[in-house]
């Protein structure tokens, strides 16, 4: 297995199965005097928990990362930062009965078929418990970018079949959900506790806004700002669709609908409207870099599944134990945590050339 | 400016402005004894300039890669492969009115605030000239997968508003417009001639299926392929979206209707859904790999449109000269470019492993 | 600081300060399926500790890597493994009186430079401790290698002005110093026991072989497999020179008698000598691939030597405490280290087009 | 085959045979806004073809490399550079006697074995020709490096016996043979004459200084300036060894003799002695970064040799043609070359943190 790594500059790599001793990953490129402020990484890492949210699962996950490097005296010294996540002890039993069957629409097939193993007490890496580690990362990105006076907020926007007519996005929204109008939350939370009743999961779409990004950053071939968070997010376990700006309502738009045109502002270069998100040619623009991500419901459900054993029977599945019938609300800190390290490497990568 | 690579063990970097001498790459990491079928790469150069196609632009740009390297003999040597492709002589005054000017929805702006210049002659680094080079590379990248039994078809969804409704997928398609469902043939073509007629543009949505994809490419976590192929296609200019699967619509379904439930067919696993499109976990499952991507509509068009110079004073900006009023058409081949640069690069490096 | 990862396919990132927490590192890209044999690890960890040898530091800093991650039943997953070692408790003020002052050719003045700190307790990220990381990872490495048959040994061919005049290299040498020639044991010995009785301290140069590397690893350009290994190598603290093969006395050579002819042997082709040392055109040739590495006399002298601080006032520093007047012996184990995570990664490389 | 690529953020790929259409190089990364002097580019071409030099070989291949993209009235745009550089008509008969037998310590033999064919004509990837694209790439890094007051000059310290006694090192040299010291040129050309009288050939060793670099280039663990240094140099065909400051007699020292010491120039810290060769920790201390190179004899001779076919018949093989008798007065440029792409990519990547 390559691939535990992210990023040029500032570069994320992780470690650690589900059910293992830890999880945690280093965060190399991590420029040095940026105060690390700790309360702060674990304030986000119990966003991810869904501290104060009743569609979080119930199993207690207190996630405090140690940080074993790059830290002294409440400051980066530039050196690499390593952060380690100790799993608690869990019951192996609970996970018996569904050993050499490969849960629908989760990776134990195609992992197994990889590697000659997967762990069947929770996916082992490709388990969404591997998403605390980008959080944690995230969030010191976030600390880095913040004295850069760059700010990431996510929302959510549609659960299921409800979706937010709005197109405002004020933060803070106002609501402990994480719903960027507050008018939406009864009405998503109506689709999980359907969603739960029936034994069922359902999915949702996060929109992600990020302020304060000078001009520059991303460069007009491959290594386009949009095509590095389109990776960035489309890395998260259950994300199906990425979109820029507009995305894909801009393929049923006129060019003279669509064109976002310019005016002079403050002396300054500023656009009318921005339904190119923030990105022209994959140079971000100055304007607020603005994208969305759909995230499919979640696999785990306690119905009766047809699937297959690694000894290729037909077998039935009923997946039992605490999971969560919408990621959504959870997955709004990991979509940051992605934007924020993307960010960051970004604006390193420009700053050698500014 | 860093960026104008893509690929891990199979890398190609592309060079080359639009109004330049010539553009061009190297595909560094393509396998020794592959047979080098010169006619495919210029059918698929063919396909990028529309050939066949009446919406495609007047202008007569024959783009013939001169291979340099890498190939001896009618194979592939294993030594990296260059190829050039000339720029015709072009007369610059075309151009001169609207030198100085950003064109709305362009890369000017975001191009002349990173690198303090930029080629008003028709976006240089940032035109959708670039794409050639990605379509000589991607041929070759076609006929390596080709030997191991890999295939690559991208077909048209929607023009506009008019979308295809249904979700067959039958290659060839039966119409040289690249429509999947020849039956919306007339209605695409009117989106676009409407739109021509009245000095607009439109955008459209691409989908893609990749055939005979072996199980196990791609990894668990950062480098799944479905980000791979985000990231691909994403840099692509005028792309403002990418869905894997049921994508967006995977967001508005519940669990037990999108899990793709297994079985056993000829004594292997098998699927009986692919709303998954192909890719579980990160890694490709063995099922038809089937992702969407949505084009915005063109931004150069011939109707007056306020913008800024680089003066900052407010102009006004009337684009002429020949601009497809839709790329989309001209895409597809572009698209299934990407896929196979980013199915190659995965397929040696799982080679590395099994 | 970026720039803390090795490798391509095999990827070693390291992380942690000399009198940090902890040490340790990731390593991605480990096939799945290897033994995991804990003991030749630590038994590694021994020998860079200087277990058996009298002239290594007295500090009792047993190192034994906790294995968070990868590892599973005693078999490698493909999962990244992660490594943990932890420091021992440290009286800080053994170093109080040089706080500030930057060490005679430590890298206390650069690191400051660079970036605006330095642990003054012992070179931080700069320590040789971090060495224990790439013993660890290495060890990994060669279990892989073993299963390809393939083994790595490093000698000591000389210690301050002793040099071993013989060009024979059996292992197991038959002593515990590390000697090549048994013969010279006395000889190094009594270099280092007259460096420290004068407070001073003596280099050294290791030779290494590498045994049943196939033909085939290696690229002819940037990534010559010679070019890789010195990277590997001189990226070891106190190592200031690298040769292959007959390396600097190649210089003086004429081709006749440095060209190494071929001949048929059991119906393959073989060479009647090996002056190239293993690697032809940057592609291992199938012989034994032999180099040296030279490493300066140990920086930390108990003597009064000339220097700056921080405030950029002339000082004198004397520095006290336990160091290895000569670190030759414990310098093997990493040098072997840093070769078989070169050979891994290149192993792997080639497979991919194998 | 990979590995054409140098480079993190001034990455240099290059293609081509020696005996094909063509060779080049795209050169990306490179800062907009920089000088392109191409008067300076032919004269470093020269410097490699040996133009002064009566030792260099009679074969006129004029090369001029033509600029493709990212130059724009005279200026680097940002754009990535891809020059070309022709191969003249050359009649193939020449080689056709040696037609499917490997060259003794030629790339030949493991070419073939790696990649299934290998260019008889002249060793296609792996003929020194490949090294004009080096300096090509080497001149724009070093138009660059010259803007931020860094100069790289290498000179001749010994040919086959022959080695320069002094330490001095005053660029310009005074002679047009590119010895340090002018008194050693009548000695070194007899070493080339005897060696050429005898059908034979002979190596050299080069030093190579970099004047200007600032503090706080390179990271202190495996992307050492030193190292990175070590794997540039060593990835120039012939050479056999690198050596960073007293390199391989730092091994004989004792630390007090090795260690520099500072003191306080002009309010600045400074260094009485270099015998690091202006690196410490991996990062550049500010002081000359001085290292040598050791070239083998060219392994081209006029003499009958032994060696086997493709066939793996044994064989005699005498090798005609025009061979310089010793490249090392050609590679100093080569060596400067890969000096300078390596000190740019570091300078870009210092000033990302600084």
């Amino acid at each position: 297995m390559a691939g535990n790594s992210f990023g040029t500059l500032l570069n994320l790599t992780t470690f650690g199965e589900s059910h293992g001793r830890a999880i945690g990953g280093i965060l190399d490129g991590f420029p040095s005097g940026i105060t690390i402020d700790e309360d702060f990484i674990i304030s986000e890492m119990e966003r991810r928990r869904g501290g104060k949210n009743r569609f979080s699962t119930s199993r207690s996950e207190e996630d405090r990362p140690e940080i074993l490097s790059g830290v002294f005296d409440g400051k980066s010294t530039g050196a690499p930062i390593c952060f380690v996540i100790r799993n608690r002890e869990q019951k192996s039993h609970d996970y018996n009965d569904i050993k050499d069957v490969f849960r629908p629409s989760h990776a134990d097939y195609t992992y197994f078929m990889k590697y000659g193993n997967v762990d069947y007490r929770g996916g082992g890496r490709s388990s969404g418990r591997e998403t605390a580690c980008r959080v944690a990362a995230g969030a010191l990105a976030k600390l880095f970018l913040r004295e850069k006076g760059i700010e990431i907020h996510a929302g959510i926007r549609s659960i299921g079949t409800e979706a937010d007519p709005s197109s405002e996005f004020s933060y803070p929204f106002g609501n402990d959900f994480g719903a960027v109008n507050s008018a939406m939350v009864p009405l998503f939370e109506k689709q999980i506790d359907d969603a739960r009743a029936a034994n069922d999961s359902v999915g949702g779409i996060v929109e992600c806004r990020i302020y304060g990004v000078p001009t520059g950053l991303g460069d007009p071939c491959f290594d386009k700002l949009n095509a590095a968070l389109a990776r960035a997010v489309m890395s998260i376990g259950a994300c199906k669709g990425f979109e820029i700006g507009d995305g894909f309502r801009a393929a049923q738009m006129r060019g003279s609908n669509f064109n976002d045109e310019m005016h002079v502002q403050d002396g300054r270069a500023a656009f009318r409207t921005n339904h190119s998100g923030g990105i022209l040619g994959g140079i971000s623009s100055g304007e607020t870099i603005i994208f969305s991500a759909a995230f499919k419901p979640t696999p785990s459900i306690s119905r009766i599944q047809n699937t297959v054993d690694r000894q290729m029977n037909e077998r039935k599945i009923e997946i039992h134990g605490r999971h969560d019938p919408c990621i959504v609300p959870r997955a709004l800190v990991v979509v940051e945590a992605m934007a924020a390290l993307t960010i960051a490497d970004y604006y390193l990568r420009e700053k050698a050339y500014a």
